[in-house]
């Protein structure tokens, strides 16, 4: 029987229906936006699930959400960016579908997703880590998901790499998220674009209308040594927080998503060269963590939430 | 049946029986010192093994290390102040006693025996936190111990807390251990002490031939504003540690051993004020980790390398 995934966004709520060979067969959206209550936004996620168990019944659904979920209260407990707050979501989705929906952190969903069916299929254990506006976490083990007594667990962004270091949306300063994401890199490239008004950086910015990720490394890969600084810089913030999660979890696989690991391969050397010398007693390892790049791109949230539930219901 | 539990140290190879009701029934312990062979170590432990054995066979046993092993391989990775180098420990003490050893990181033993029978019993997740020369870690994940890929898991001192700060023996520069460690207290209070020579701390340590971390809460205890001020920054920079312990596992039990956790329930305190405020989403969380002091001591190293091998039998 076919299960559904749902991903829940700032920008929309999409939903799939995923076959028993883990392909989406279906696949439907509603546009969401930031100030909306939590009860329009279930009933999108019930109007979804109607229109994907119109042609037959579900054998579980699972919703993946941008916050602090728990799933074994059925309860959304915090999304920062879209407005849950406490918000029982099974019990709403139970009285309008009839299903009683599984919830699970939307980057939890995607390295659950990767762990199954993606770049990390067969790893006894995966950390996935996606460089996106913030940084997302999701950490499986023995093909079970890390999610931690609260269901809050692997809010791998928000482990302090830099004590007092810059503020993080979250309130504390110098998190891995205010080093490495995808925003920092921007950061880090504005400063040095203002230092270095003769860096490319700034022509491609003025062409493209913004400074974007894609400006720093667009002019790195043509060898502008200022955006050839900004890229280092960010690669070495990005090693140290990688290298604490390997000190942590000595996974068999990190897998990066998000719009910076479409650097691929490229990306992957680099940070081979800076995350294995400060990984715990390397010199002596018999077996080393792989880096890789995750390989479901966008869908891994719908899968990984229809997985995760079609797990739990096991 | 009984178990054997070998804990090794650079002081002592100690050992234990253990029965059926996780009580030590007989122990024994040979003088270690850190420029000995692995050879002559392995002889000593089978010594141990003989000796605990002569009455009647045990059922498994345990062999916790002050370093990285491999106890699928049954190798003794690294211990870097005793001497072992990627050591076949199983296939020695296979050879001089017949016993198929198991093996496994101290501070994991301390926190599988804390999990099972100790502070955190009963719990589904527990990250204990030993606090002496170094910071050890351990992870236990519903009743399984973290050991990662490697064997290597959860290195929880050399998680990097402040990018390019204070030198840790590891080779990283600003590891947790470096700053919450025993050893780190003793560096902030010296550095006191020099800048403020009318601190009781001097007394205190003139009396007692040597700065320790007792100094500075002996100190602190009578209110002398130097080591209040030492203190205080210390239990900041504990309280940014195991903060990202939780970001991270989000266990129902943090336990802390090691000396300075003889502070007891006055530490636990001063830690939940400075540690909840740091966990994400702490405003809205339904349910947060609890706080504690390990309850074994010393024993918990042998008791949880006896379990452990105890548990991989079964």
């Amino acid at each position: 029987m076919a299960t559904i995934g749902i991903d829940v966004g700032g920008g929309s709520i999409k939903g799939a229906l995923v076959n028993e060979e883990n392909q989406i067969v279906k696949q439907c959206t509603r546009v969401n936006r930031i100030n909306r209550s939590s009860e329009e936004m279930a009933e999108d996620m019930a109007d979804i699930i109607r229109e994907l168990t119109q042609d037959g019944p579900a054998e579980a659904v699972g919703i993946g959400l941008p916050g602090t979920v728990d799933d074994e209260a059925g309860v959304v407990v915090y999304t920062p960016n879209v407005g849950f707050r406490k918000y029982d979501l099974r019990a709403a989705l139970k009285e309008m579908t009839g299903y009683e929906v599984h919830l699970i952190n939307d980057a939890n969903a995607a390295a659950f997703a990767e762990s199954q069916i993606g770049a990390a299929q067969g790893a006894e254990s995966v950390v996935v880590v996606t460089l996106g506006t913030g940084i997302g976490g999701g950490v499986v083990i023995g093909g079970k998901l890390l999610t931690g007594y609260t269901g809050a667990a692997s809010e791998l962004g928000h482990m302090v790499i830099v004590k007092d270091g810059e503020p993080c949306g979250c309130g504390r300063k110098g998190c891995f998220e205010a080093y490495a994401s995808a925003t920092a890199l921007v950061r880090m490239a504005k400063k040095a674009m203002a230092e270095h008004p003769e860096s490319m950086m700034n022509e491609l910015a003025e062409k493209d209308g913004k400074v974007g990720a894609r400006t720093a490394f667009e002019a790195y890969d043509a060898g502008d040594p200022t955006a050839v600084s900004v890229v280092n810089e960010y690669l070495d913030w990005l090693a140290e927080g990688l290298a604490n999660l390997i000190n942590i979890f000595f996974p068999e696989v990190i897998a990066l998503s998000g719009g910076i690991a479409n650097r691929g391969e490229s990306l992957i050397k680099a940070l081979e060269e800076r995350v294995y010398p400060r990984t715990h007693g390397s010199a002596y390892a018999l077996k080393r963590t792989k880096l890789a790049i995750c390989s479901l791109g966008y869908e891994s949230g719908m899968i990984g939430a229809a997985l995760y539930a079609k797990s739990v219901m096991e």
